[in-house]
């Protein structure tokens, strides 16, 4: 880390000192729960933010592809998750990585198995993936039969050492509230516990930041792998997964441009720095940002309105609009924090210390 | 160049005959016409595709950045126009540039054109942006006053020469058809007409790749700056700009999981490769590409139906479904070429050569 790089350009700022309070209490709640705290690190791709883990006393990470896993191998951590369907196609990188540190895969169906099975020169834990009612990938978790023919083939041989099921709660981001998470929570609880009945000795690994932001005592599971809480953003806020004070990152970006006449500031902040996606907010419509202080507290009814590849539209109220002007940096509180660091080459703390990140 | 490396993740994958033959067709629109072609090359960000229109004859480009300019000027262009409201906060890298190629920037304010003529140390040319019915930036084209006003700061200082107008008729994104294409274009030429009248000897640039795509008669202007058109995309499909068969790009997913039991294929391949760019199809809702053959020809009834960071669930017939297996790769054509270009750190061309791109 070097510091106090200039910002001249659309940057992701961290609030370290938020951060880490984040990680030690998401820390503490595993301890107390008797479970395993197992990042996901593809919110902040950090060998740095890593570090701030690692303090914590966290040694088990997920991540969510190949090359990542192969970055965080590299930045000395030895026990790492790749928690998507494994993709057969990277089985060179994944050999090199199962000789060197204890990686565990995701698996799902049987026929892959036998493929990899084929090809792995080196031993990795196996999760397998249960659908708990995202209906992105696993098996549906009614399905006892097809996760007992996959336990088995994963058993039998030498390399692929089963150790239990992972699931991804992703349905808590249609949850508007703590109650409705809460319920999607004990909902998949209910739903392990009946595999684990007929799997004892299986280790249940579970994921969301909605769930594991707001659920305060576990019963089955013994792993959690939240990522975005280490930033959250407005997607979380709306879930009701945070609060806005909670929120520890914004794209500072310059402004380039302003329309006294439309109450409209430009950004140079596109697509390309926040990226796509936005939230449907019940007084602005669709939105891909809101302005925010430097300490990251939002603006009242001031709101990212529509991106360009490079420009940023924003909406202020006449009191706001006149407080800024063209070369000031105008901060902008993420929808979804972890596309919007995938974006960056580099973060700065608030303090201006560089945070260097995996770039593929 | 390397040749024939192996896709083992998600990659854009380029059909170079078929860029280069619209990179002819444009530069040979741009001769019939007797104006300038200075394509726009935010869309590919690379040297190496940018030698393919330097074959064709081109010599002027614009960019969106100045760290693009900056790529590009080491790479042997000496006329690029940054076209963006200039970022003052970038100053150093902007003298830097100005000193070693022909610079041209965009202004639309007196107060940042009088900013900026006290930190220029060395001559740019100056574009003005008309804000032609996008409202997104420029001074709007009924402003004449304001025009004149910015016309006269800029002439009085040495290293800012005024050279002329630049308008994006981004409007026509909104468009559905070849006739209100060439509607918003006609209307567009009309609104500068009105501004040559009072400024006879000003250079008339403008650039959105449908109105470039489908008029072949310019009348009053003097530059087109198309991008996109280089790659196309179904956005420009859904637009009128071009036909699924003009589309020259794809990104080849491997499959990592198949659902028979709801039609679905998950790819490797997310918001992070893909960008979480949608469109409304007609039949399908909000999707975020179609699946294609290996030449780019749309798969019939196969879309993107979702994406998260690193996953996409594609939704086929059971026809195409049955004939993709595990670790296959799909094609999947974007909504949005521009970004999902920008999400890579190189591309592949159809017959295995890399092509080395910019990245910040």
């Amino acid at each position: 880390m070097t510091t106090n790089l200039a910002i001249t350009r659309p940057t992701l700022i961290i609030d370290e000192k938020k951060c880490r309070t984040k990680i030690a209490a998401m820390q503490k709640k595993a301890v107390y729960n008797g479970i395993v705290f197992r990042p996901h690190f593809k919110t902040h791709q950090s060998a740095a933010i890593g570090e701030w883990f690692r303090q914590a006393g966290v040694s088990s990470i997920a991540v969510s592809s190949v090359g990542m896993a192969c970055y965080f191998a590299q930045h000395r951590w030895h026990d790492i998750m790749i928690a998507i369907p494994i993709n057969i196609l990277e089985i060179d990188a994944i050999n090199s990585l199962a000789k060197n540190i204890n990686l565990s895969i995701v698996l799902e169906s049987a026929e892959l198995a036998m493929r990899l099975q084929k090809k792995l020169k080196e031993s990795v834990s196996v999760f397998i993936e249960i659908d708990i009612g995202d209906n992105r990938t696993g098996i549906s978790h009614t399905n006892i039969k097809e996760i007992q023919h996959l336990v088995a083939v994963v058993q039998q041989h030498q390399h692929t050492m089963f150790k239990g099921f992972l699931a991804h709660a992703g349905h808590t981001y249609s949850a508007r509230g703590v109650q409705q998470i809460k319920a999607i929570h004990e909902a998949s609880e209910q739903k392990l516990k009946i595999i684990q009945t007929c799997f004892p000795n299986a280790y249940l690994s579970i994921g969301d930041t909605p769930s594991c932001s707001i659920v305060n005592t576990f019963s089955v599971i013994n792993e959690i792998r939240p990522g975005n809480f280490i930033f959250y953003d407005l997607m979380q806020q709306q879930i009701g997964a945070c609060n806005f004070s909670d929120i520890s990152c914004a794209i500072a970006c310059p402004i380039i441009a302003k329309y006294p006449q439309r109450n409209e500031i430009v950004i140079y902040g596109g697509g390309v720095h926040l990226s796509k996606d936005s939230i449907v907010h019940h007084q602005f419509g669709e939105i891909f940002g809101l302005a925010c202080t430097k300490n990251f507290t939002p603006l009242e009814n001031t709101y990212v309105k529509k991106l360009s590849q490079e420009h940023g539209v924003v909406h202020l109220p006449t009191a706001f609009f006149n407080q800024y002007h063209i070369g000031d940096l105008l901060y902008i509180l993420p929808i979804h924090s972890c596309m919007a660091a995938d974006l960056m080459s580099y973060y700065l703390t608030s303090s201006g210390k560089k945070v260097e990140k995996y770039n593929y």
